[in-house]
């Protein structure tokens, strides 16, 4: 097909990013750390493909299993502090790999209208009745949750933990109140946008909320609450791709025995899989680099706020502008776009109201001059 | 987790594959054209990844395209003769894409009892009703489109091509021919093992079988019989990595506006789409490759039977043997084992019948000496 040739990726995306012939000071994508194009981690990727090739075109189950593939598991079992983890060939499937793994122990599911597509996949899946909430509402929870939760039926809850364009954060907390009152419950959060990049140390909106991250993907029913599962991706804050299920050495197991990606598909490439647990590496080698993202993120908030835009207080990296117009948000974006400032315009998206709105995505990477740049442009932009 | 160290590749899959530290001749998995290493597709490949990074960290909706993943979808139509086709991350989604694609077109699913778990989670994603029909029987086929399809209801078939452990060719032809019993029925056909090795230009199992190929993968109606779906991946012939459907502007453009893995994941890793991109040329540029694939085959279905081991008479790299008892087949797997050749014995496999049996791939660039080495290893292993 042909694509607009002004709108072709033609370098890795970081804060300066090449698009149609033009360099661009980058505020779009999911890169929150910056590091795609980070040299260590291509070269840890050409290294392994020379090594391994493009492909091991056979299944786990054989002779499928390569060091960088078990590298990227060890690493990311250590960065998330668990016993294991599952590496799979897309982040799109994270959250059917963990509702396959729950196969047997919910009877209906209940699902964020506006949770990812990925997560209604992974429910409708499952064969079992899905049932929608008001999008991060957990009184709108609660109500399904009385009307279809009849004869001690088990829900599974499945939101994302942040949302990709509104950047809001689930009420996590409020939900597993509610979940308290449902034996044998489970939540399960798509964290897709916070792995690696919100809360303290970068193990998303589980630590962010402050719910307990140990029987995180584990096979352990927590005495009083649900059990909570995280599904996530290695292809946005940690540089990369493929998707990522850290957990319990039992539910990693578990997951080999009923997961068909690890049966019967091929493992992630493993120049991208060297890549990748390279890039686990450098991220637990800096840990600064999750804290620059949110100091960053709270320069650009605060940036915001001072030209008197009404703008969230949270410590995600995707800040989101809802103009008075969809006209001046257009003007804006182009605006800035002259300047060689990329933001995103997004007139519809699921967790967006009716104007749509303006996406920023902070990199940890992004200097003080960048975002001063980026604020001078909204300000020039908003005037005229 | 903990893999057994024997069993861990430490090299690209070929003709010659490194594994737990000694080096087999490999006939095994599913590289038939043996190209996952080729020192022209890595080259590429790494070239790619130093150029676009890891990833593009944001859908094709905006700025995820990339020039690589544009010249494997070019590249892949010309080998294809289709105007255009669609890359994605895992061939494991090839069946939901094209499923996804036909929504609204069909009432119900009839599956192949022994299908990929990806065609039944197509299939049942589609929210459509599921039925199985006995492997590769028609007349089975037959019977469940009579009970089923009242009212005018049109099925959707779903079918391997080419079984993944048996070899067998499904039978396309008697399929169509029932089918057009059905108006409007669509047959959707999985074709992962067979593109690029099948058929006489390696169009896969369509080609092989005689069935229309230009109606293949388009919105066209055919006046008398079925429309015609397959799904791919470049992850096994091609020698590279991810899923691809080939097919007309109007069916791939559609695919576009439905498929949520073009609207809301990330495309392939540019790296890997820039290896096969090149591996999609070297097939064209040397379609001998495909002839050799053949003639490889038919050496070794033929020594093979001059053994006196029964085989089936197909064109298709899968050379499936079931040896008279368990016993007998689990002793030559392992002796080729110690004489440092690999083949597979599958205990258990939905297309195989209750012993199991063993698995040989062919690959094209596995010369006679290898392949008399195998048929050499095999008679031993069965005269002691």
């Amino acid at each position: 097909m042909n694509f607009d040739p002004e709108k072709i990726m033609q370098s890795a995306p970081g804060p300066y990013t090449m698009i149609g012939g033009r360099r661009y000071l980058y505020f779009m994508g999911t890169g929150y750390l910056g590091l795609h194009g980070h040299p260590e981690i291509l070269k840890a990727a050409c290294e392994g493909m020379m090594k391994y090739g493009m492909g091991s075109a056979t299944s786990r189950r054989a002779f499928g299993n390569s060091q960088p593939i078990l590298d990227v598991e060890a690493k990311a079992a250590q960065f998330f502090g668990k016993e294991d983890s599952f590496y799979f060939m897309t982040g799109y499937l994270s959250n059917s790999v963990i509702v396959q793994a729950l196969d047997g122990t919910f009877d209906l599911a209940v699902a964020d209208e506006s949770a990812h597509y990925s997560a209604y996949d992974a429910v409708h899946l499952s064969g079992r009745p899905v049932y929608k909430f008001i999008s991060r509402d957990p009184a709108s929870l609660d109500a399904v949750l009385r009307e279809q939760c009849t004869e001690g039926k088990r829900p599974l809850v499945i939101t994302d933990g942040v949302f990709p364009v509104l950047g809001a954060l689930a009420p996590l907390r409020e939900y597993y109140e509610v979940l308290k009152n449902y034996p044998g419950s489970a939540m399960v959060i798509d964290d897709a946008h916070a792995l690696g990049a919100v809360g303290p140390t970068g193990r998303g909106s589980v630590e962010q909320s402050g719910l307990p991250w140990e029987t995180v993907n584990t096979n352990v029913q927590p005495d009083n609450g649900p059990r909570l599962f995280v599904a996530g991706t290695l292809s946005k804050a940690f540089g990369g791709f493929g998707g990522i299920v850290p957990g319990s050495k039992d539910f990693i197991s578990h997951i080999h025995e009923v997961s068909p990606y690890f049966r019967a598909a091929n493992p992630v490439s493993p120049g991208v899989a060297a890549g990748c647990a390279r890039a686990l590496e450098l991220v637990m080698e800096n840990p600064g680099m999750i804290t620059q993202l949110h100091d960053n993120t709270r320069f650009v908030r605060t940036g915001l706020r001072e030209l008197g835009i009404e703008v969230a207080d949270t410590p995600v990296p995707i800040v989101c502008v809802v103009l008075e117009t969809v006209e001046m948000m257009k003007k804006v974006q182009a605006d800035l776009m002259k300047k060689g400032i990329l933001i995103a315009y997004n007139p519809k998206y699921s967790d967006l109201g009716p104007k749509g709105g303006i996406r920023i995505a902070v990199f940890a990477n992004h200097t003080q001059d960048m975002m001063v740049q980026l604020l001078e442009g909204f300000a020039r932009a908003m005037k005229n």
